[in-house]
């Protein structure tokens, strides 16, 4: 399976059958083992991929069309988050143990000796996104966070890179079949039949899925429909709009401009948390700046044909808008900006206005600080909202409730491009920003995603699992 | 609607729509509400129903057939379920607050200011149960979780008790009312078409659900096929095995015996966590105890007709089961037990064995100790999965790993009746204990449904929601 010579061959029926044999035995190892086990095996993926750097480099230009040093940043951004997820495994703080002693005097009735732990689902399967070929890919923040939790992962590759995908898949397998990791720790996938069949299986237990509105929701559908339904994580699409007051126009429209046009032009516009709106006053400037800014780029090279397609129609789409007005742009994959009035954004739900994966984004020129506020009622839910205001600036702070409502990040006075992957950044937020508003995709927290709580009741401490008697046994003694 | 002299009319199309709008205008007063402010409501509702607990318990009795004292009990349960919700609420905990300071030096990136705080979902719809006319119904967990963690509930009132749940919602309103909760803060419906529309509908943005498989998935699908999906958490139905080593049994059969009746018969069976099978050595002596105490109780008056009928039809289908013998019960609602043999239960997944609401169970005695672990992993999730063993019992430690695999909560030498509302007590487990398999609804943690995360990037402290604000300023300043 991961030899880059077998690129283009479906996973058949029979060695599907045996990687989910395999991952469902090595369930039970990863669930009995340390934590400071699964640390070293991902540490070791880590370095396995930047030793390999320069030939994982060479597929990822050359099949994703992104920029090398942008790619190569990427590549310290994946071997940190495997660290970051180490961590997070190696500390016992994913376990989230919890004690409580018998209470005979507990309210109500006796309160029995309680632990609480969390325990790992069992096999993830990950659907891998085409524009992080590294971050969010193989052996990006799905693959190390389920690992960290104590999940055997199954990657169906992305079809946007094949061949990079197949050589970091045999540089994780050898490199974890190094460490010791138990086998069927790691498989992957190809072929969208061999992933649907993978997600009706039984022995899946937890999907997590970076991509499209239209194949996410696709495979959700799956994924809840099953008999025994499972979770299903998928990250679908954002708008990120970013709301400009009167006051911020006014004090630093040219910069606002250009902060906008790097954002939304950076890795060719192919970023979820690209900023796909901008509501900014009008005659301030910024719309003419950022029309010239943007049109001055040259077209770009997108991930995959495909999303040229999308993307050629979706400016159209954009372009048809009522009342819109093409004001960068000369079709192709050239860098686009559209105008829409603020009468045709609200004269329906978001006016129509879906997110276009590439360099293109709206900006909607409003009159008055009424006119602000409706357009922020009338947007639906994103990963992130972004407001440029000054200190105590009025319009600013009546937006605040209204953006936190609707995303979950909000940003003052920032581009939403550029993601830590940090505890505290959260990456998710209401349908269809992500499936499920309760976890996000990147970082410690994202390790939740793949475990659930069990409580021993009167147990005794000797037949706790490892790590948790580790942790109750000062208490308990 | 809060007139029990209404009972019976189902809430009109227009009524929900009013209900539903006043829920979404409170959603914005409630996230802006201080958890001291929505501690004080949640113990006003209590305080509210102890005073009227006499009036209360003779509905409850009069509509659920289940007996005074444990009625009596269970309202205690309720006023502390409220009061334990009220403390999270007040404490800040569910907030669950991370602030990270910005980092030049961070990793691969410089890090902006990051607070992470939850937030609530919005408008709560709320399916009560039938077996717990307090505790998991117009005022029970999932009503207090939401409120504590800052949502609206609409609750849809169960048809097993229609007096008690309209008297419960006017003083749960009333309450309310008197302690200053914004108005839309609570509501009461009733009907299925008015439950179906209200969960269909876009202000509804989660649902927690306490009842039947085949009711709980027909709203669970219907939660999840929505345009916008929505969080849907329902405990739908358990098994509750009991293993018992030989050496247990060797110890106490006869103490054995008792206990399981006991928890088999506790409020006429009627319980999500009774337990449904118990694996026990054969000719131990356990099976015919059982047998003969159970056959000398009284039929059960159980709480509806339509739960009466699928009591019929559940012992039916036990005793139908391939090698099924009923050594109690003689149809009707008597307290039932049917003896299977290991074989029939390992010829299929679980051997066919389905949840029988009310006093009936199942014991399946097994030869020897491959067939006690083949019992094991034949069975299907339950909420709880118990041992009965001794020290150094390694019978008991083989079923260690494959019982806390199918359960949310493990229990060594008890039984799974009996429930305490505290942290560390997980009430939940894979599908179809619970839809979710992430949260439990019973506690402190059944507040996290309600919540998601929203990350503040970069942002004013002072534009900060104010309870966040209080809990980043020390470090802020």
């Amino acid at each position: 399976m991961n030899n880059p010579s077998l690129v283009s061959a479906d996973t058949t029926a029979d060695e599907l059958e045996a990687i989910l044999s395999t991952a469902q035995e090595a369930a039970r190892a990863l669930r009995d083992s340390a934590g400071g086990e699964r640390a070293s095996w991902l540490r070791a993926v880590g370095a396995a991929i930047d030793e390999e750097r320069a030939e994982l480099l060479d597929l990822a230009v050359a099949e994703s069309h992104l920029d090398r040093t942008a790619l190569d940043g990427e590549v310290k951004r994946t071997v940190f988050q495997l660290e970051h997820l180490a961590q997070a495994a190696e500390s016992g703080e994913l376990l989230r143990v919890l004690a409580e002693p018998a209470d005979a005097d507990y309210p109500v009735a006796a309160r029995p000796d309680l632990v609480q732990a969390m325990m790992p689902l069992g096999p993830v399967l990950v659907f891998t996104a085409s524009n992080f070929p590294f971050a969010f890919s193989v052996a990006g923040n799905d693959f190390a966070s389920a690992v960290a939790a104590g999940c055997p992962v199954v990657v169906k590759a992305n079809p946007g890179h094949p061949a990079l995908s197949a050589l970091t898949a045999e540089i994780v397998a050898t490199a974890l079949a190094k460490a010791g990791a138990p086998k069927g720790t790691f498989a992957h996938i190809q072929g969208v039949e061999p992933g649907v069949a993978a997600l009706r299986d039984t022995r899946i237990k937890a999907c997590g899925f970076t991509g499209s509105l239209a194949g996410g929701r696709a495979l959700f559908d799956i994924a809840v429909g099953r008999p025994d339904p499972i979770p299903f994580y998928g990250e679908l699409g954002s708008l990120n709009p970013v709301f400009v007051t009167p006051a911020a126009a006014a004090a630093r429209a040219e910069e606002i401009a250009a902060g906008f046009v790097a954002s939304v032009s950076f890795r060719g516009g192919q970023l979820c948390t690209k900023p796909g709106v901008l509501i900014a006053p009008e005659n301030s400037g910024i719309l003419d700046a950022a029309a010239t800014a943007l049109a001055g780029l040259e077209p770009v090279t997108l991930l995959t044909d495909r999303i040229t397609g999308a993307y050629t129609e979706g400016t159209k789409s954009l372009s048809g808008l009522p009342g819109a007005r093409v004001v960068a742009g000369s079709g192709g994959t050239s860098p686009t900006l559209v105008s829409i009035p603020p009468a045709s954004v609200l004269a329906t739900v978001g006016g129509g206005i879906e997110e276009c994966f590439g360099p293109a984004a709206v900006v909607i020129e409003y009159r008055d600080t009424a006119e602000i506020g409706a357009i922020a009622r009338s947007l639906g839910p994103s990963l992130t909202a972004t407001i440029h205001g000054e200190s105590a600036d009025a319009v600013a702070a009546s937006l605040v409730d209204q953006l936190s409502s609707l995303a979950g990040r909000v940003i003052w006075n920032g581009w939403p491009t550029g993601v830590s992957v940090t505890r505290a950044l959260h990456h998710g937020g209401p349908f269809p920003a992500t499936t499920s508003p309760t976890y996000g995709s990147i970082g410690v927290g994202s390790a939740q995603r793949w475990l659930r709580p069990v409580t021993y009741q009167n147990w005794p401490v000797e037949l706790l699992p490892r790590e948790v008697r580790a942790r109750v046994l000062p208490a308990a003694e």
